[in-house]
């Protein structure tokens, strides 16, 4: 089992022993490792009905390599914990492995090791590691008033699409029946089952100089919190700077939904959000969204978001 | 919840960046990380009923940070994937947590970061990082013929204790009556509960110059195959080396059991087995227990051990 997961999987230059022993070797040339782990679980952070193996691979991955991208690191390795059902097809887990190979290709990293065991659910524990190539790492308080927020990456495109696939029957009648823009439905199903967070931008931010960063994985409104807390600031956003994406606007119309609810509220994206001080020249992959003031909390249309979510804030 | 958990973690000298952010930042100053990663799983790794949570958490922290000393490598840092059930008692999440705390202040490791979901049962991916300080990691592929095979660390212990608690309320019952030597026996069940792996034996061991290591956590005759079959050589063990335990024989008088069964087949005690050229000097801590040859496998009285197991080898 452990022989065929790992035949699928190529090294890449960072992992210096791969899996097979009693630990892998990994590159950690900058002298200090960024790491970060996460469990997913079948049946909350996924299910086998609405995912491929594929993509459930590609995502578990995607959700801790931007977890090191928001560190303003580039990612160099995966470690792997897998809990496997004895019933699970073979062709399944060669797929998420596939998943999980693919992912890590995007940034250059590998999957270095990892575990097996039986479960009666699927079960992953990702580790992710990256280098910081000589820069500090850039954390969630460095956030200062003056400074302007910016996001690069999608926002509230695999929200919509988890909204269409638990509106379930009626809408895949309304995309098995034609109703337009069909393609931007379908690819924002494509974003919840699979992320594509700006892996890149992460260490582009902190070589620009990024104050306060951190990827968008519960929603840009509760994670800029984060920010706001941790920094002791207050961040205010404009609604008007957002560009609300085509499938976003698309699976709205077709669910009677406010588009900004999924673009402000949406997880799982894992866009990367930061704060930049004043006067940095930033690339069109950075859109500022909001800006820095002393005080506390995030602000949308002058108003804190509520406890009651959005309809109770709006 | 994670503030619960993390304020009861105080951060070694290896932590740069703690609990907190996206990722943890942990020194490598060799310029490589060693990393293993584990699932653990509640009815299969561990019982709540069997085990104090105290226990499941030193144990689970202890399997992991074996590992990377069986590279050769000093332990700096664990990050913790932890899924748990809605109804589980803080007390027990607390104890979990100290215990992961404090098995890893055995080895001057600290947990560096980790990951809360809810969970039907409850789920430990670990990850354990650590430091080879220049050293060559020990791999399992660096046995000669020539070479001498030695243990280091506790051997059947667990295996016993595991027997104990599994033969139930007559060992039970045994244990109340005052059954000498109890003491012996109430040691076996906690080698059960939680090992004690000879963590500084393997930076030891790799700089004495062992040619292949790794920690015994599915029986020695199992693990030291994994060597015998990566370094293309046959192990050659003489039973009447192996000094066993008080703790092991006390439970095998009871139980009626051959106490060089759990020697050499019982896991989880995570003793560290090595090969060492000939002519090294070996500290007391490690016991020479066989030889290596040409060959393949492993084998004990001249013969390689059966798929039936013991009694078939027997």
């Amino acid at each position: 089992m452990v022989n065929r997961i790992t035949g699928r999987l190529p090294q890449g230059a960072a992992v210096m022993l791969g899996p097979g022993d009693d630990a892998a070797l990994v590159a950690a040339p900058d002298g200090r490792v960024v790491v970060s782990t996460d469990l997913l679980l079948e049946g909350r952070h996924f299910r086998r009905d609405w995912s491929s193996p594929y993509d459930v691979g590609r995502k578990a991955a995607a959700q801790n390599l931007a977890d090191v991208a928001a560190m303003g690191a580039t990612p160099t390795a995966l470690v792997i914990g897998l809990g496997i059902p004895a019933d699970l097809p073979v062709k399944w887990l060669d797929e998420l492995t596939d998943g999980f190979r693919d992912e890590c290709a995007v940034v250059g990293a590998s999957v270095a090791g990892g575990d097996v065991t039986r479960c009666d659910l699927v079960v992953l524990g990702v580790t992710a590691l990256g280098d910081l190539g000589g820069r500090a790492a850039v954390r969630r308080d460095g956030a200062r008033p003056g400074h302007v927020v910016a996001v690069a990456g999608r926002l509230g495109h695999a929200a919509a699409g988890w909204a269409l696939l638990e509106a379930g029957a009626d809408t895949r009648g309304a995309l098995e029946a034609g109703v337009e823009p069909r393609g931007a439905l379908e690819e924002a199903v494509a974003a919840h089952r699979r992320p594509c967070p700006p892996y890149l931008e992460g260490p582009r931010a902190a070589e620009l100089g990024a104050s306060a960063m951190l990827d968008v994985s519960d929603g840009l409104l509760q994670d800029l919190g984060h920010v706001a807390r941790a920094s002791g600031v207050r961040i205010e956003l404009d609604p008007a700077a957002f560009t609300v994406g085509e499938p976003v606007a698309a699976a709205a119309g077709i669910l009677g939904t406010d588009p900004l609810e999924w673009v402000l509220t949406g997880g799982e994206d894992h866009a990367l959000a930061a704060a930049f001080p004043a006067g940095v020249r930033l690339p069109a992959s950075w859109q500022v969204v909001g800006r820095v003031v002393e005080g506390d909390g995030v602000l949308v249309y002058g108003r804190e978001m509520g406890r009651g979510g959005w309809d109770h804030f709006r």
